[in-house]
Order: structure tokens, then C-alpha cells, then sequence
């Protein structure tokens, strides 16, 4: 059986938004005890993201890195037609993800004790981040 | 319940194809109207991708970044069994994915207004690639 | 219905590690014919990889490649906790994936001809790396 759920997040321009809370609260919700909870980001220009949550200089790291790979205003691309981020978004988009699977195990999205889920907004501006979260059991 | 077919599509050699329209008329086919599509790709040297829809120039300004980070012919690469662009579309195809879960609601892929699902091609020749299509509710 | 085992897998530090066997020893131990296995690692600084399985030099192409996007000891990382190898592990992490979601078709997993899972440690030294692998039909 599959509950569904659609939710939206407000992001603040580029950087990560932690949905750990978000999720494992509507897991818990359901009352799933053994499942799969699938996220899904309705977006080509923001990613979702499995990644360490202790340490807030390893996400400082990666969009330090994924400027470098993919720089805003690069010359090489054609399509700017939002602007100098917009197609930087798009390649990170690809390079990460927009939809993830997680076990629920004991009724809990059963990640690693450093794994944190995140939503990752790819352009300089903030928008609203529409989301399906489908838990299985 | 899981309803599974498997299907080919032929490629045009390195480029996107659309696969949304099939994969649509693959799940409206199922009935179900509150669910999960899962849609593998059986190669490795090929992607499945979300990715804007409205304009080309997104897909060809991924070509450009993908053909700068991972060159054809890149003598760092030891395996050239089956040419230049063998060991790039095993990069490519690591870099992005082979496997995409996408929810169903109201009897549809639930896409973003701007996401398509695309094959994405790595070699140079056209091929003829595998996607089983797995639908649940 | 839902069956759910954790497994733990020893690494030899950087590296590729052919899971495929133990998958499908778990999905056939089932007895699950039509459906989806669905593998999670609970770690940032590992990945799960479909790739190729027939020549080893593609596995070794794909460390140079990597090496040389994410180096360690880029000056460019803040987070170097752990050592030079640390902040460069969560990226590849990042860029490739910690899930994976393949379909079960005649009672094993519907691999093409030439994938096989790969659990691919990131870190030098060797770690005891926790799996979560999840069988629907």
C-alpha cells in the first residue's frame, strides 16, 4: 500500500535545506514499521541529497566544489536564458540527484547516523520547492 | 502489485531521446492512479535523466559540459576497448543514472511541468537499449 | 509485501567491491519472482554503482577519473577532519549515489549482461560498510 503526500519547502537562494525532520515526521505518521519511503523533487534546477549532517562545512565544501565544476557564466553554454545560474542548476541537477529511496525500518526512514536528507536549491534566488514523499509497506 | 514490461529504444548515436510519452501511455496502460513508476535502464554506457523539457539548449549545453569533463580519447583512460568514447560513456553513465523512480498520482507520472524523462545516449554509434518499466500501487 | 535484511560489508580501503552475488542470493532466498530489489547504504563517504563487469579496467579508469576531479588534499576543502581524503570521499559520494533500485524479473535481479553492483569505498583505509536491501513483489 502506498501513501502519498505532497508538500512544499521554501529555500533560501543556493545552499541546502535539511528535510530530515519533514520526512521522518510523515513516516512516523503513517505508521509504517518495515517500508520504503520514496522522495521526489517536482524540479530541474534543485536536487535532493544524501549527506553528512554533523558538519556544516561539508556542504559549504561541495557547493565550493560544484562552483568550480560548474561555474555561473561559463561561456560554454548556450542556454542563459535565466541568467548566469541557470544552467549551472541544470548540471548539478544531473550530477546529484531528484529523487531518493530510503528504507523505513522500527518505523523510521533508516539512515546512517551521519546521512541527513537534504534539499540542495541550485539558483542564487529562493523559491518554493515542491516535493512527493510515497511510503510503502 | 507490481505490473513489469521491458522495453527497447533505439538511439540515434550521442544525444537525448524522449521517453516521457512512452512511459506515460505505459502507466495510464496499468490503471493505476496512486503509485510508483521505476524505470531501469539495462546498458552501462547509457543515462536515464530528468531534465528540463522546454528547451533544447539545456540537453546540448549537457553534452557540452559532459563531452569537457569526460573527453573522448582522454589518455588517462586505459580502456579503449571499443574506442574513444568507450570509457567516457561509462563515466557519463556513473555520473549521472541508470535508474529512475518517479510517483504516480492521479493515473501519471506526477513530473514537474518542466521535466521530461530522457534516454541519454553516450557512444557515438546508435544502439538499440533495454528499459524495463516496473509500475506499482 | 516487504522483506528487509542489513548486511555489512568489509572494504579494502579505495576501491571496488562486486556485490552482485550476495544481491542475488538475498533475492532468490525470497523467492520473490516479479518486483523490485531495492539496495541503501547508510554512508556519505561510499557509493553504490551499477558498472561494468567483464574488464577490471574500467573499475581502475573510473578511480583516475575521480582522483583527478576530486583530489585529496585539494586546498580548496575546509572539512578535513578525517584527513586529505575525507572531504574528496563525500563528493564522489555526492556525484554518484548511496541507493539503487533494480528490477526483479524470473527470480533475480534484472541486470543487463554487463552490470554488476558495486559497493565502492572512497575512504583509504578499510571499513565495515552497512547495507539495507529491500525486496517487494
Amino acid at each position: 500500500m502506498i501513501r502519498q503526500e505532497k508538500i512544499s519547502i521554501r529555500t533560501g537562494g543556493r545552499g541546502t535545506t535539511d528535510v530530515t525532520g519533514e520526512i521522518q515526521a510523515m513516516v512516523q505518521k503513517t505508521g509504517v514499521q518495515t517500508g520504503l519511503c520514496h522522495v521526489f523533487l517536482h524540479h530541474t534546477s534543485a536536487s535532493l541529497m544524501l549527506c553528512e549532517n554533523a558538519d556544516p562545512s561539508v556542504r559549504r565544501d561541495l557547493e565550493t566544489f560544484m562552483t568550480q565544476l560548474a561555474p555561473d557564466g561559463d561561456p560554454m553554454f548556450e542556454h542563459t536564458a535565466e541568467g548566469p545560474d541557470d544552467m549551472p542548476a541544470h548540471v548539478r541537477s544531473v550530477l546529484t540527484s531528484n529523487h531518493l529511496s530510503i528504507p523505513v525500518s522500527n518505523g523510521r526512514c533508516a539512515l546512517g547516523t551521519w546521512q541527513g536528507i537534504y534539499l540542495w536549491e541550485h539558483r542564487h534566488q529562493s523559491h518554493t520547492r515542491s516535493l512527493t514523499v510515497s511510503i510503502q509497506d
